[in-house]
């Protein structure tokens, strides 16, 4: 049974939300993937939505461009938290997803994420779990602890060679 | 039976929307209004969005506010022309409702009116509809031409005071 | 006699404006389709719109790009509804075309579409005609439901798949 | 124990973040609330931060604007889930808070509510801890449900009045 | 005969606007004002723009606000120079208005003003005219040194009495 | 003797600002172009705009980006015309110059242009000029008729191949 | 002699500015305040930023509103450091005046404030002037440890009253 | 020992940030410069801020990208002046990075410069520190005069061969 249920409202927003999961299969928490549409497909959005609860899932991640309405209406549907991942468009690069997700009226919160920033949308979602899960918790906690010895190496690096060496060898 | 169908996500878009009505009045159009909020009551929405062709409405107003989901979503749920009003929100002045519903994705057109444009949005049904009825199409030409005339009455008025004593008179 | 004109500030355009002409072949809807600039050809644009009622066209497009003049000129200028397209435009990525378009004062509508929502405005054609004219409804909701299958076969082939290897196949 | 700490960047900050709380009072849950300033008290808010997830928190919210930095860097100092408040600036009506908060780096998720959104952050945090809790998770349905109630009834009193009437009593 | 022609899309624009007249008052130029609407009285403003020029005008001053064509239109309809003024919108505050002015196409330009700038529209008239006539450029010359005039003034009583009396002195 | 001084902040700006002066070739109209900058020769740009009357110019043509203080601080040192061309800037699309040269203070115009509107800067000058110069204006309304021409050849062509074959040959 | 210069466009601009001088003042540093405007008084702009190193200044600190060039130019005149302080425009909220001062070319930095910022300029003038003279960085050190106090203070308050009570207290 | 302190979020903002670093061996500066990131070393931010002052710098330098809380973080932990550079992002091309740094409430002031514009952080740097020895003031100038210098060999070339021929060589 997933823990997660990852949705987006076109395939060519896979490319972005596909962060998502792999963070979460760091994690190893599993998770459902799949193509929902608040605009082209209706009426498998209402049932995804109206479904997630008693399916098990503990929280929703819904990536969407444009006029997004999936995150929010996901939201509208189900109990459980949704995070919301505005993904960047052709023409406004993003502006628009951002505020057609985040600027939810009062009732109906969703998460919302920075403009492109599905694998965020995966550390929140072991954040929210390991909250309550102390193995999650621990498993956060070591990839935040990678991430900070990732940058402590790197400081490391330009600070022995120099700025102008470091330059050339990126 | 109504022509029209104005829906509005609060009752706080009613003072705005109801120029759609007045207008509708005007040009002597039957049409139903209410409350359906795309984000509070889902359900009522679909059923509404649902209905609405069989119900023999010709067209839809539906005007919001913030992350504006309304007039999107009733567009994705019914094969009638829908008109939306973005209303000014206290943030964002109503860009957010802007970018909310006129960036609908490809499939899904919504008729996007100026924020608070929901006078323009009466007269856009009424010339929607004229374009099949001639008799409502006379009234729409009879009321543009009395905008018109309402115009030149005041540039006269004002060419002849003078633009200090018309000032005054404002 | 065509249902429909198709105008545009520029051959520059024609790249997006197609779209909605390739929409109203699949509707089967008549056209016609041109150049006609409001800051370059002025008296054409006067005549064009002044004429296009009694031409028999039930509604008109028009694209424009940065200062965009034309879908508001042509509305003031027709008792017919008129279809407004923001072209995007090199420095300002269309929010002047959006804004110039979409923020017409009270008396003069014009039903914006996203920007380069050229197809979206071919589709609303369809609904607004459709709404009249139900052999023409037929074919949008047959549209429609087209596009909601192609969406559930990518969902369905992504499910089965797994992302991983979707992705590649992209 | 307090399940939840709700934290500002400024006391002129409180009665948009007080909104917070008093959903948490009617979803019965726990929270401490106080005034914490990452510019003008940075030690102060390193060890609530450090602190948090031994003193049992499940999640913090915190408020902030203009530059807000309140939220992010509590985020990258500790592993529970934050949700952040960006509150309208006098200057740039809450733009540079959304932007501030929303726009985090990968590897720091803050999950980010619309501008002056403090009410939703309270629905949210009863959302993450229902998702765990089953007793608090049917007191965030039964919170939505009276939310869907009151539209309901408002809907059905101006259908029966009249657009007219009810504008007059509002 | 008249040197400037000023119009504006609506007598709402006229406080505003009439700042150029009393301008041009002072620098004792000859100028016709009078409200003439793009939008709605087309065929008002398709004539005053074909006969400005053999009507004698040296320039036209345009104010309009929101999707704002007046002056753009003006200018793909005569030869004389064109002088924009965006009116303040009540809700993008002008911007809309600005970017529909300023961001016109090759071959049409319009000189633009700042939002609401009505009395350097005046100004620029009067810089305009006085390149060709050395009298009125003397006047524009001793016009501006009355303004640097007065700012020395201001200065000269700020430093004297100190900032916080002069503070309490406005 | 020019007419006409057209200055830039940079020789960056070099390729956009030349179009006004094929413009001016065109229209037969004398020039001098060079490269001021008013951050860089503070000193230069002072003398030029400070002697530019005296030396016979009609008016200024100055393009500059960024926080771009060229046109406005010349136009604040002569007594003649400004045109001001906002050049698209690497960061923020020519936002930051457009907004730097149009909102100038009451007291100081610069007639601004479109974002790299450096050919209509050309074609305003002409115009400038022409209203107090019959043989000027002549040439400025015969460019005007052959573009028109131009778009009146397109639209014919377009109208006779159809938009597919048309597209193909662009 | 004083060390610190502040100047501001417009008298209006004062009453924002003043909270630079008073800073300045509980930090004990002099300071001369005047009013000089790089567009209405150039020449006087000139020999102020002309003179300032040789009068002894260490820095300057200059406000200015719109398209705000004052701190830039007075920049490009002096080798002393320029603190800008955009100052709120009536019609776009200081936006303007931010990118006129921050977006600065390569070569002439302003270091800029937010929009109003003055009182954090007076601070950053202390702190400019602090990292080379001890003693005035043991009250730049104080006046920041006071600030803290000052939320510590209210933080215990909150803590103590609850934030109901502390509300109405407000 | 360095009199400048150069950090920067993250290795991919070093291209930009070496140009403080080149114009501070210009001026003959001593720096040191690495990476120390707000939201994944936060502890490592925390030391190098508060140990700054003790350690000799002047003043520091600091670079971030997206919701940059680096520059306004290091300001509340040291009492030296902090000089922030706003890194272009990849979704909002450095808007959110600006107005994260700029935006700073009163008591933390950053000296705010261009997006990406490291080279006036050192050229600042130069002037802060020249303020106070005038070795380096001279050095400041006499790069200053360069600039101008390079900027009035351009103009002669540019004069000399006419644009045309000045393009083709560019």
């Amino acid at each position: 049974m997933a823990d997660v249920l990852i949705i987006m409202g076109s395939d060519s927003d896979l490319k972005v939300m596909s962060e998502a999961a792999l963070v979460l299969d760091e994690l190893q928490l599993n998770y459902d993937l799949t193509v929902v549409s608040a605009h082209r497909t209706p009426d498998r959005m209402y049932s995804f939505a109206k479904d997630a609860l008693k399916k098990g899932y503990k929280l929703i991640i819904a990536g969407a461009g444009g006029a997004a309405h999936l995150p929010g209406m996901v939201a509208s549907l189900t109990p459980l938290p949704v995070i919301g991942v505005p993904i960047k468009s052709s023409n406004m690069s993003g502006i628009d997803s951002l505020y057609s997700i985040v600027q939810m009226p009062p009732g109906i919160p969703v998460a919302t994420m920075a403009i492109n920033g599905a694998k965020n949308a995966g550390i929140l979602a072991g954040k929210m779990i390991g909250a309550h899960q102390p193995d999650v918790m621990k498993k956060v906690i070591s990839y935040t602890a990678q991430m900070e010895e990732t940058v402590l190496d790197k400081a490391k690096k330009l600070e022995h060679q120099g700025f102008k060496d470091y330059l050339k060898g990126m």
